[in-house]
């Protein structure tokens, strides 16, 4: 067992981990390792949006980007997911992750000019783009044998690790979490620029992806969780969607993952924005919507024991505000980070 | 909103709260306030035990207690209730309440004597006593207007408080956790004094009781307790009673409070003694069994409202070496903390 912080983010201490030093969690659980000489990452979401069938010039966009993912400074990893979202729009995602900023920002300015420098009749596009330290971010895997987000692009698994399976590991597996409380400063702004609508969101937001993967499951397992864990989640991630404001959830998207022919994968993600970790946090521990998915989980795993073949996965970043870049052009005002602004 | 923690017990903190400054809780709780010049206060479990019906000796020794209860040096508040335990034995246990070290001193040598000082055939006795210094307790009460156990000997309640509705509160409550992790040192011994044995435990032992009062609950709210919450609850005491060790429970009672005349009333508290607050923290949190009583409560509160009549209490403390006395004659060896040597 080892500390989900590597070595070389270990630092003094000002802040106590959650947990004594002779905890031991009840089942394994893993994260992803980069090289130590990565020091930043960069996650970047390209989202088309529409009602109905996809336009033309949504679908050509999608085969543009596609080509930018495989040309040069590419993205080391990316895939693409598909939701439907509370004004009844279509909205396909790719996601992309760099494990190089200067390869990105090499990258970036042709493929940000392509996505939202010309508007379309009935397509709305968005850019949410984090580019975090790698103290301000983790991951957690249910197994070490399939990697996805940005996990794909580090160097490997961990062994099993020590912070997980209670309250407080998710902050715990955050190197920054070793000296900083990571409390949210300021409000999201709008910033017209021309057709182009900008949110500067503020310091130490909250992403969180966090994924199923019930491709490997058998029929009785597989009927489990479609049955009775899959519907508890959606509850959940619905009510984040339609009324997660009140309680610091900015945006959730809960999106179906897409094979590369574009059909419907066996895996999901929730996908949200938060105000800070510590809002993420309360609902995690304590809203109902959550508190079901956790027993709905709960008894999911307890039911199957080491036998589940239904994949989790997380990954959660707390970025500085410099490490933010949100773009919308012609989307609705529920869209994404423009939630924040419309509502304030 | 206040904290929970008095004025006169803060201190420089070297450890942070699991909650932002601005952290609100969703509904209302409150804490027992003493007045500032109470240091320590006593807590008194007085048990007898038999099988089948209460041997003459054994009513003789409540009346007995009942009236040094009421005597010299007497507590300022005393309650009884009664289990059936693993073993099949009925335990009759008497709590008693002092806030003056001094006063339980000059009350206790010839109680203790009278308790546990002679045998009689088919009665086991056992004292179990901490007398803390009021940095390592807490309370916390779902209403202001009717005190239970060590709240009765305060001087009132507390207004709201903030450090409540979120895993980490219990601590975040306890004024000792502003400084200190409150690991446990060391392992229980048993020492034999004739007949009396007496259980040496270690640092930071952790003692929970914690309590419901369906009394006020009139017929729908009454029928969902007692057939929705309550099976649940019992069944997660069932396990820390049986299958406790495991994780750090040495010791579990789910009592019933008998009323002055002996009968039992609707009032009833688990209190159970653990190896540490952070065993009893991981219990809380993730286990099947109370991660089940949790979410019974949260669909309970949740269906009423501020319209529940249900009140729900405890008392948790963390206490040092020299805060605690145990003492057990003619028990069987699952009793108490004798459990807890039982299997060393």
């Amino acid at each position: 067992m080892e500390s989900a912080i590597p070595a070389h983010l270990k630092t003094a201490r000002s802040r106590h981990r959650r947990v004594p030093d002779d905890y031991h969690p009840p089942y394994p659980s893993f994260v992803a390792r980069h090289k130590p000489d990565v020091t930043r990452v960069v996650m970047a979401y390209f989202g088309l949006q529409y009602r109905g069938q996809a336009p033309a010039g949504a679908s050509s966009s999608l085969g543009d980007i596609a080509a930018r993912f495989a040309g040069a400074h590419a993205p080391s990893h990316w895939d693409r997911a598909h939701y439907v979202d509370q004004a009844g729009f279509s909205n396909v995602v790719s996601v992309a992750y760099w494990d190089d900023v200067a390869k990105f920002d090499a990258w970036f300015a042709p493929a940000r000019e392509a996505w939202t420098g010309d508007g379309e009749e009935g397509v709305g596009r968005y850019i949410e783009v984090l580019r975090p330290a790698v103290a301000r971010y983790e991951t957690l895997f249910s197994s070490p044998d399939r990697a996805e987000g940005v996990a794909v692009i580090a160097e490997g698994m961990s062994d099993e690790v020590q912070e997980h399976a209670y309250w407080g590991g998710m902050r715990d597996r955050i190197p920054l979490s070793q000296t900083d409380e990571m409390a949210p400063g300021g409000n999201p702004t709008l910033r017209r620029d021309g057709a182009r609508l900008r949110v500067v969101a503020h310091d130490n937001l909250c992403l969180i992806r966090s994924g199923q993967d019930w491709s490997d499951t058998e029929a009785a397992e597989r009927k489990l969780y479609l049955e009775e864990v899959e519907p508890v989640l959606r509850e959940g991630m619905d009510f984040l969607r339609d009324d997660g404001r009140g309680i610091g959830c900015y945006a959730n998207r809960y999106m179906r993952v897409l094979g590369a022919d574009g059909v419907p994968t066996e895996k999901s993600y929730g996908q949200s924005w938060w105000r800070s970790l510590a809002a993420l946090e309360r609902w995690a521990e304590s809203h109902p919507t959550h508190v079901r998915i956790f027993g709905a989980a709960m008894k999911y795993l307890s039911t199957l024991g080491p036998a589940a073949k239904l994949r989790l996965y997380h990954e959660v970043t707390v970025a500085a505000a410099g490490e933010q870049f949100f773009e919308y052009r012609d989307c609705h005002p529920r869209t994404g980070m423009l939630a924040a602004v419309a509502a304030t």
